[in-house]
């Protein structure tokens, strides 16, 4: 494995840019947004090489020219439905270039050419599946979810750049629009721990930050409505007073 | 593999007696119910060496010697919760016996390390398996259900048994108290359509026996009251009348 970009110099809080995908790998893999630190790819790369997308966290968080892909994946969990279903996107050529022995359960072959019932799938996951895509169709579809999403996401930034009590982990142009992660300003880092408090108090619930960030996150996934980013607000804005 | 005992001689129908299970074997692997085919192996066998079996059709329908087992495994989705969940009871002196690589997600290793944690769990699915099991508890636990479960089926098998117009098709030993399969008997074959349209009339869904079999199968799972059960038998005898 080669690592064509990182940014472990400044623990991980922007997205690479600039780098080089060999034109003789196998593939080219991305992760296009990073839970823990709140970063995220806001584009399509064009890649010389079948381009491997986790897409876990962000999928129908925005249009996806799917056609630059040869694999898209993830787990149900974040913006698609509950835990226990996965879903892959692969382009018929990826398929039959492994030489070495998969297992059968990890062959995606086994999966396409029984239609996804090669197992007893989980019916109940893939129903709330169902359900969430026809709840995202009726929205709108994706280009309103992004807009929904870029409007809840800056309305939390703006709010972070203002409050002079807490300031935002990741780069501005690298912000993920699903998680949120920002930490107490230099001058309050005292106040982390009452900051908790109090937002849990008010009703804030899993705000804690990642132990590798620290201080806080706010994930905005699809599911999210505006109305709990601006009562989040509310609570900064309201410690803000007790503390300015 | 060897294959110790098999009942293919007469296409599944009961199971195998008398076999030797090779003292040299790495393992001794069973499937204690045949759902297709409507047999069970109602004891805990014991084998010179570990006994894997796949019990995802028939767990907690009856009390098991699990010390007997080296590994017991199965899909949650018949007896235990809805499909997307998946058990594993294992003998801590099997694992790490194996020298070639295997896959991290199919390791059992790996899931154990991380206290079933390594990967986001389906969490409906599970809490659906905790209601259950809560459920079977407050029942009395296994070998009351075990006693349900003689119930249900010693009514269904005493109807086919006494019905002219049905013959079983498991040898009586082995049938299965979980898959009951029966077919019409020779006289009455041109039956069978019409017989299946009648129970469906009459609300009985899902009774089509597999095409490997023909015929008809009711699954008497532990979550089958035996009210469903008298339905059905009803449902046998009103027919009954019609052509006897």
């Amino acid at each position: 494995m080669d690592v064509v970009g990182s940014s472990a110099d400044k623990n991980f809080n922007y997205i690479p840019k600039g780098f080089t995908i060999p034109e003789d790998a196998d593939y080219f893999h991305i992760t296009t947004n990073n839970t823990i630190f709140g970063t995220e790819i806001h584009e399509d790369y064009d890649s010389p090489v079948p381009m491997i997308a986790d897409m876990s966290s962000d999928i129908f968080a925005r249009p996806v020219d799917i056609s630059k892909y040869g694999i898209i994946y993830g787990g149900a969990q974040k913006n698609l439905g509950p835990a226990g279903a996965t879903f892959v996107i692969i382009r018929d050529d990826i398929l039959g270039k492994v030489e070495r022995h998969i297992p059968t359960m990890l062959d995606y072959k086994t999966h396409i050419d029984k239609e996804s019932m090669f197992n007893t799938p989980p019916c109940l996951p893939i129903y709330a599946c169902l359900e969430t895509l026809r709840w995202l169709k009726k929205l709108g579809g994706v280009k309103v979810m992004q807009k929904m999403n870029q409007e809840k996401a800056a309305l939390l930034y703006d709010e972070i750049d203002r409050n002079a009590l807490f300031v935002g982990t990741a780069e501005k142009d690298s912000r993920s629009l699903m998680n949120i992660c920002f930490v107490m300003n230099d001058k309050y880092q005292d106040l982390e721990k009452e900051f908790l408090e109090f937002a849990t108090s008010k009703g804030m619930v899993g705000i804690k930050g990642h132990r590798s960030v620290g201080g806080f996150r706010a994930s905005t996934y699809n599911a999210m409505p505006k109305e709990s980013v601006e009562a989040l607000i509310g609570v900064m804005q309201e410690f803000e007073k007790k503390h300015a």
